[in-house]
């Protein structure tokens, strides 16, 4: 079988994460009007899709204030350029626990919310599409655990689907993709779906490209799938995953240097890519090309 | 590369899970003698190793009673038949959440207990090995979650090496074996490490032959494994590790049936495990091996 | 996705090959006489399908006599016990090298026929099966060359679709599977196919795990594939096969051992890929369910 | 396991090879002053070796003409710019059939020839590095076969191990890495060894990522490896070797195009695949330290 590498890519920027990143370059964006700007200079580079978090504007830390996602969702929405908005929906599953000793009560850090609350931005701002994390998992730290249990996804994919916001399932290892269909056939999300194969964060799946395309060979034939890796990984992984016949995500969320030394912008971590994209003989697609491919509908502002 | 099967084989019985399974087959043994009488037909049947858990006697719930882990350890060191006992170490890290719109605080059901505890009977009985469930993930059902954090781990695996019983890791999905590793990287466990590679738990890693190499390729070479599947999977796994390399679980705690309609003891288990390995052209060990393989020492009786 | 063994398997038995293997055991077929009787113990120890060469009932050498064809066509059809026939269309595409220094001429050893030639045996018996090696490779021995130029695959291809004779696509390398697919899309052979995917041959493909689900994962989902190793593999890939979805293939052709130092018969290694197939919880299924899966039609001896 | 990409890569230009294409592209170099040139220009842009053959000055046909050889290497060694050479000794392995019906005696095309003449220009030369071809297949045409037996390739290795040139050996298929393998075992070949993973040409393997991983898998650990794609798939093929872990080639021998509807020079392929290389994070290494990575040593020109 000849090399089925996907040959029509759209690239997923994503803006500013919810890591404690913001110290660590002047480049992450902190408020509304800082992640849509450096979202729009990302979709100028040629990202079809801007993915975004919200911080609290003055300390960067991540926050789910919806007054904040209604800001961004706007500034976007009315920005001369076309960008397709992905908001993340993976806030409010945090759990931390007591430390090894006396794990509950849940300390401090923890924000574990229900699945309404979870989606509260997504239903006020409707967003072309938000990420549903599809599964839990240690993810990082020590007493830190993501938690996004089968329930819960359950209930946030049906609101998702209700709302008419295209879910992008984060499959952070083999078991989550697993489940990612699971609700297909549950009839929580719709099908052909669309997943995001986040390679590499610790403890998830390793970046290996053998667990890589373990994976992929799991993705059903009709779905639309993207990839990601972290640090010096994420530009490999442009190549990997477009190789593999995916798409592409890279952006200081995951990545903040553009090579050892230098600190990235967003919309240099784009041009790097869709480069990348362009010298293996694919086409960079845009906002319109992917709304047609995912089946998506533009949205007015918030506010008309 | 010739096909690298192992030739040498050990088989492992889980004798008794923590499964809501006493009711479903009447072969699940609850009490202490029970378990030892199940865990030693398997070793007359070819099982080198017994995992057990331990039951209410009465009920058959999971416990995690100290008298029973002791009693069950006596009588399986006191039995004429020699086997390497493996205990769980995997009680104590059960969350239920509240609910998809509460999900804290945590409710009944839940039991998450610190390291010290989590290992209490096996710092009494000092079996040759025990379970460490290497990471946090759905497993199963609706709110439930499997919590095993990077603290909790390093916690226990310290312990476990300090005490001087192996510990048999279990990667339920790709992450899990990729923390194993560093675990030993960090020298909370000892290498060459053993590493029980379960498949098809939902919602860890598919058994679908493509994920299982990529977890086999990731298997440092110098660690020995094993592998198991649930349900109709059991059987075909014993043939697949060995195929991949590796040693076989059985046993009641992960399937209830020898075939279609036929329930079955965890002696027909192993021995038609027996007969896949050896027909396959490879030799089943014996405890003895497994222990110089593994570097096991064995114990004398608790009571001595 | 789950595992995606196959539960409905068929064993072909390869009862006497082209290899000089008839003085190296007492089993070895010679005569149609003998090849039919083994070929019908076959049949009663499990085999669906015996594929049969021809030797000199004298010397054991391989033949590609008409009259021992038909003879043991006859046999076989005139057998109490139903089967389904598949003769060899491998014989004449020999060609021996004459040494390093001075390759041509081609010297003894050579039987490089034409296209008509090579299923002139087919055309006569009209077996409901035969073989079609689908490549050029070397084969063994130093100066020996396995010789199917995609020409005479053209040639041989489209004569054994005009007979009405399933061809059993033989590929021992992945270039072989690769141009299998290209004689379908050129019309040459009928879709879907049936491939035996034969591995660990010098020098074709090496027999391990992950170079045989490469192959694997390029036959195309509507085809059936069965596969086969050599010597102390056969057993082993009975299991491999069955648990990537295919079909097996034991016999004498490729293995002449039942275990360490004892030889086998036929019947045996049937038998023995039998009680694994149905270990693993598959069903073993006979000659009329093979005709129904494949599409093929009974015939009556050759006589008649 | 991280993705263990190549981080420091050497790049091979395949100049000009023996395909018919000098009439395709007019970049494509027939005499040795023009192979000499279009080699230097590549190594001007980054590639550290060039592979080449030799072409009738006038025709643009394949040649063995040993004042040829002579003179390209003089040429390269005379310039300016160090560059590792690497000259082919894949000619004379050509055997054409006589079509279907009577395939012998070989026809017009065929150039079969002996071990001693297929190394004289190796002899002659002393290039740093000649290729070997490590095995036999049907090689895209109707009636040809390209030819290496094993004992062929058993000869030509050890006059190339007895000259001191290192063999780049050429795996089309999985067998013939398994060869590759045998030849060192037999001490033909010196250990650690150089492996060309040849993708995509038909009919060896297919270049999808499943075949190159289980053909990676195979590769031993201290060998190097580098591969390449044909056509539209030779800059994907440059991420795919780095990403897995090995080197590159390019160059018009494998490939005519630029991008669609563009014909490329040498150098700009060699430029592109530098772009790539460097923009997943690696290094591109020149020709010292690929002679100290391979233990190569430079020689003086020819004449000298
Ligand atoms: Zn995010
Ligand atoms: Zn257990
Ligand atoms: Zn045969
Ligand atoms: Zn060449």
């Amino acid at each position: 079988m000849p090399l089925m590498m996907n040959r029509e890519v759209f690239v997923t920027c994503a803006v500013t994460g919810a890591g404690a990143t913001q110290d660590r370059s002047p480049h992450v964006p902190r408020s509304p009007r800082q992640i849509a700007e450096s979202a729009i200079d990302a979709a100028k580079a040629g990202a079809a899709i801007v993915h975004c978090h919200v911080r609290d504007p003055e300390t960067g830390a991540p926050s789910r204030d919806l007054a904040l996602y209604r800001e961004l969702t706007d500034r976007i929405r009315d920005a001369q350029v076309d960008v397709v908005l992905n908001l993340t929906a993976g806030i409010g599953g945090d759990i931390v626990f007591g430390g090894v000793e006396r794990p509950l009560p849940a300390v401090a850090g923890t924000d574990l919310i229900g699945a309404t609350d979870r989606v509260a931005h997504i239903a006020a701002c409707l967003p072309e599409m938000c990420t549903l994390d599809c599964g839990t998992m240690n993810f990082a730290e020590s007493d830190y655990v993501m938690t996004n249990t089968p329930g819960m996804l359950q209930a946030m994919g049906r609101m998702m689907t209700a709302l008419g916001v295209k879910p992008e399932i984060e499959a952070f290892d083999t078991g989550h993709l697993w489940y990612a269909k699971q609700l297909v056939k549950d009839g929580v999300l719709d099908s052909p779906a669309l997943v995001q194969l986040c390679m590499g964060v610790p403890w998830g799946a390793p970046d290996d490209l053998n667990t890589f395309l373990a994976m992929v060979n799991n993705v059903p034939e009709d779905w639309t799938f993207s990839a990601f890796g972290l640090g010096r990984s994420q530009m490999p992984y442009v190549a990997a995953s477009v190789l593999a016949g995916g798409n592409v995500r890279v952006g200081l969320e995951d990545n903040l240097m553009l090579e050892r030394g230098v600190l990235a912008t967003n919309a240099q971590l784009v041009e790097r890519a869709v480069g990348i994209v362009e010298n293996l003989g694919a086409k960079v697609i845009g906002p319109d090309a992917v709304r047609q491919k995912l089946g998506l509908t533009k949205r007015a502002p918030v506010a008309a």
